[in-house]
């Protein structure tokens, strides 16, 4: 099982293009997860209905196993940090930001705090 | 082809065990890279003719194709990310320390150079 973690974003499309390309070279499944912890409808990184419904479509479309997890309340980091526990999980893949607005190379928070946090292998990938 | 940068500890063994593997997996070539700025004799991350001879074996005895590359005078970022940028570079794999000495959780600046600069996938791992 390969773990995504997803915003409906060019970073999250990212590692779900590259988390599909590895469930097809592995044969496993896929489990993306899209999280918020607060107001889920004032938090541009919870993908809403439209977005949800594009995201189920291009997976459908994938022909790989897969399930959308959406999760409101919790951290984020630790909410996809436990589904890498799962002992199928063997990898997780995220998008991550290279670049502050002001063009400053600086890794976004959740990105540093997953890759410091999952004992399973993490695949950063960046939108092409 | 898959780049592994490597240095002569457990952090280093994890990125070269997860390399082959990935190698395996993608049917594809390892390139391994062992590099020092400065004094190499005096760099714990530079592999002396021992450590070099035991990566050879197990290099040689994976079956995998390889080469392995020892670079003395430049930063060991630029080595790295310049091997990355060869057109048939698919994946950089490296080891990534998750705690200091104190047991703080923090990323080494040159993992987190190498995740923030590298075009390519970067997978990061932690020895077992």
């Amino acid at each position: 099982m390969i773990v995504v973690g997803y915003t409906p974003d060019r970073y999250g499309e990212a590692a779900l293009d590259h988390g599909l390309a590895e469930a097809r070279l592995r044969q496993t499944s896929l489990v993306v997860i899209n999280s918020s912890k607060g107001d889920a409808l004032a938090d541009q990184s919870f993908a809403d209905h439209t977005q949800l419904q594009k995201l189920e479509e291009k997976l459908a479309d994938s022909g790989v196993e897969h399930e959308v997890r959406q999760i409101v309340g919790d951290e984020v980091v630790d909410v996809i940090i436990e589904a890498t526990t799962a002992p199928t999980a063997e990898l997780l893949v995220i998008g991550i930001r290279d670049r502050t607005p002001v063009g400053k190379l600086l890794m976004g928070s959740t990105a540093q705090r997953l890759l410091l946090s999952c004992r399973k292998p993490v695949l950063a990938v960046k939108p092409e």
